[in-house]
């Protein structure tokens, strides 16, 4: 077999068996393809795809391509969440510690951000000694202690994967479905869980834009957990404005602690109360939605969840005190405000346009290497739907150096349309595919 | 600008500006876009297209990466010919003498051949000292002199055409019109010559399987020398069968010979002729093709234009007593004959067939550093339309080593097709494009 006969193949849009498609991410991973060969590869896969069973040689590839958590010692029914990533997404941070308190375990392994803000490893590791640092023998030893984990994934995951999308990222190949899917499944799988919950967004602040995009990417994810012999489900949900009111890092840390402290914001509950009832019905604790609703309001309302996030926050090093003190917290220099101009009803938040103003202020990054201010970031005193009077302050930035501040000024403002009719809340969740 | 991003602007079909081109083509040389870029690009490239515009653009950027050969000191009217590559090809090394014999200068500068025998360089430098590492300097007083110069291109002339072509060669992106079109026009140009001649080929012997591929090339050829100020003519012709009877390197300097003492093939000449003429009608030395045709004929008949080959020879230190004395060049150690089972016509060789066998026998190299042994080939002993008869010899093979052999043994008996019925001889010119 020769790579460049493989790429032929793809270009004239033929179908990979299994072991050509072994072949050239063997290739990729041992050196024998230049990154060249792979790219132009990358390119034909984009313009020709790939179908279910391609799709599924590719991911067990990269699978195989590194080692495969082992989590089968502490339960065969352990729960992962992913996001494919929106603005102001804090849920897993929300989510972990109310599957602590039902006692559905969850082991989460994380890539850092890149993008407008950090990744839900940054945004933890704006705690004081956060540490996500953790080896896999801790990972299974915390796990069993207190019912979570949380760790930046290593590069012995699903290696291949991690060369692929740097490829990818510099050639112009992410935006293809069969890729993104084998990368989002090939990383999960390899983290070991049975149980994947997927919270797929399209919309402004997505990389999908459409919800037909996102549903169509879900069953794709979907049937190939399904050909590997994993349960996945994927929650299929719109991100056209923030989730919540915090976009940053350590502002997100705050608005986490006050959701678990009974605060929280519409939008916020609908998708994180959903992916936790479908973490609870999947270990069969619950017989209805409703009734696992209500178990997860109940750990929210009574503070056991705020109690687990302590915990987590202690077992990993980090200074739990900021749950009672946010100034403990990486504070911000300044604080600015940008107020309404004109009287009426918040009618939408762009997402894009918040998430552009929180890379402007320093809260993302671009390379692996940048980094990352976690006090800088966005907070909307105003949602969707709420009333506003001129002057009435709708976001606060926190800022600490004046580049560029204008600008990020200037999205907020126009991230805001408002209008004299007050909008109906729009449930969020456009399809949930299992 | 960003590398990625015109990435990502040919990948959904847009049309690349001038600037954007040059770019690319500036990234490539100076490192700053990878390799693994430029070859999703040129992927991109494949599947998207790029118009008229973007192909002179990119001609343009190929030569202006390098050295142009300045020939307007010797003649604003030199004559250039390529060849887009046939099995059996050696009608330049025919042109040239004839060309000199009539007082036409011609310039040719020539890549070492990638393929199934060696390229025009290959084969001349089967004669013992033949030199054609020529210094522009050196090819300037040369045409001055002896009115023609043949040299093996430098890196100098369009080195992103070099850079460009490795890449596609292994990333399964040779097959793109507007790519083989810039590849060809820009050496072309950067080599100097007003008036390009180039002989375009289709069929199983051939790049291009059908005539009209060839003549959508051709075209694209045409109008991008046009719009570079430069006369192009592309002569569009079959290349289902080998031009004349000899395939190999140093068999086919024999042939070459053999044709300017007199004895010919009817496809080598009708080619060799139509392009001759062509030359000499650019150049206003006649008022017809006819009266160009009567010119050429009489300086092989009369000898002169073998004379001009022996200067030729002479002049790049070759040894000229091989025009008299064969045994002069390389000869392989044995014979091997294929002889017909069965009586009747030929009906046809197939080109494709006996470029393996040659190949096979050591006659071809697939990477540049590869050895090429002269002395090995096929010669054909029968062409289309000969009658033979049982036993007959159908082709000779010139062999060193026993490797593979029964191999091309095969392939050569099987290129032939005898049939009852005498096949008329059909044209092998398809079209002239200028």
């Amino acid at each position: 077999m020769r790579i460049v006969d493989l790429i032929e193949k793809k270009k004239k849009g033929l179908k990979h068996t299994r072991e050509e498609i072994e072949f050239i991410i063997d290739s990729l991973m041992n050196g024998t393809a230049a990154d060249y060969q792979i790219s132009a590869w990358l390119m034909a896969v984009y313009f020709n795809g790939m179908d279910i069973e391609e799709t599924t040689h590719l991911t067990r590839a990269m699978i195989n391509s590194g080692e495969v958590l082992d989590l089968s010692m502490i339960s065969n029914n352990i729960i992962d969440k992913h996001s494919t990533g929106g603005v102001g997404d804090k849920i897993t941070i929300i989510l972990i510690p109310i599957l602590q308190a039902l006692g559905v375990p969850i082991v989460k392994l994380s890539g850092r951000g890149l993008g407008f803000t950090g990744g839900t490893i940054d945004k933890l590791e704006s705690i004081p000694n956060f540490n996500c640092a953790l080896p896999m023998e801790e990972i299974l030893k915390q796990v069993k202690e207190i019912g979570a984990a949380i760790a930046s994934q290593t590069a012995k995951l699903a290696p291949a994967d991690g060369k692929l999308y740097a490829l990818r990222d510099v050639t112009a190949t992410v935006d293809s479905m069969p890729l993104i899917a084998s990368s989002v499944v090939s990383k999960k799988i390899a983290s070991g869980a049975n149980n994947i919950i997927l919270d797929v967004k399209y919309g402004s602040g997505a990389f999908m834009k459409t919800a037909e995009e996102a549903k169509q990417l879900s069953e794709l994810m979907v049937q190939v957990g399904k050909n590997l012999g994993k349960k996945i489900t994927a929650v299929v949900s719109a991100m056209n404005e923030p989730l919540g009111r915090a976009v940053g890092n350590s502002v997100e840390i705050i608005e986490t602690i006050e959701f678990l402290k009974g605060n929280t914001s519409k939008d916020l509950e609908e998708i994180t109360y959903k992916l936790a009832s479908l973490s609870v019905l999947k270990m069969d604790m619950a017989n209805s939605e409703d009734e696992a609703v209500q178990m997860i309001k109940k750990v929210v309302e009574d503070g056991s969840a705020l109690e687990k996030f302590r915990v987590l926050i202690e077992k990993q090093g980090g200074n739990s005190n900021i749950i009672d003190d946010y100034t403990l917290l990486p504070n911000a220099a300044q604080i600015g405000t940008i107020n309404a101009t004109e009287s009426g009803y918040v009618e939408s938040i762009d997402a894009l346009c918040i998430a552009k103003a929180s890379k402007i202020l320093g809260a993302g990054r671009d390379k692996k290497t940048d980094d990352i201010d976690y006090s800088v970031g966005v907070y909307l005193n105003k949602k969707t739907g709420d009333f506003v009077q001129i002057g009435d302050t709708l976001a606060t930035l926190y800022v600490n150096a004046d580049n560029n501040l204008s600008t990020a000024e200037i999205l907020v403002k126009n991230a805001f349309e408002v209008k004299s009719e007050q909008p109906e809340y729009k449930s969020l969740i456009y399809a949930v595919i299992e």
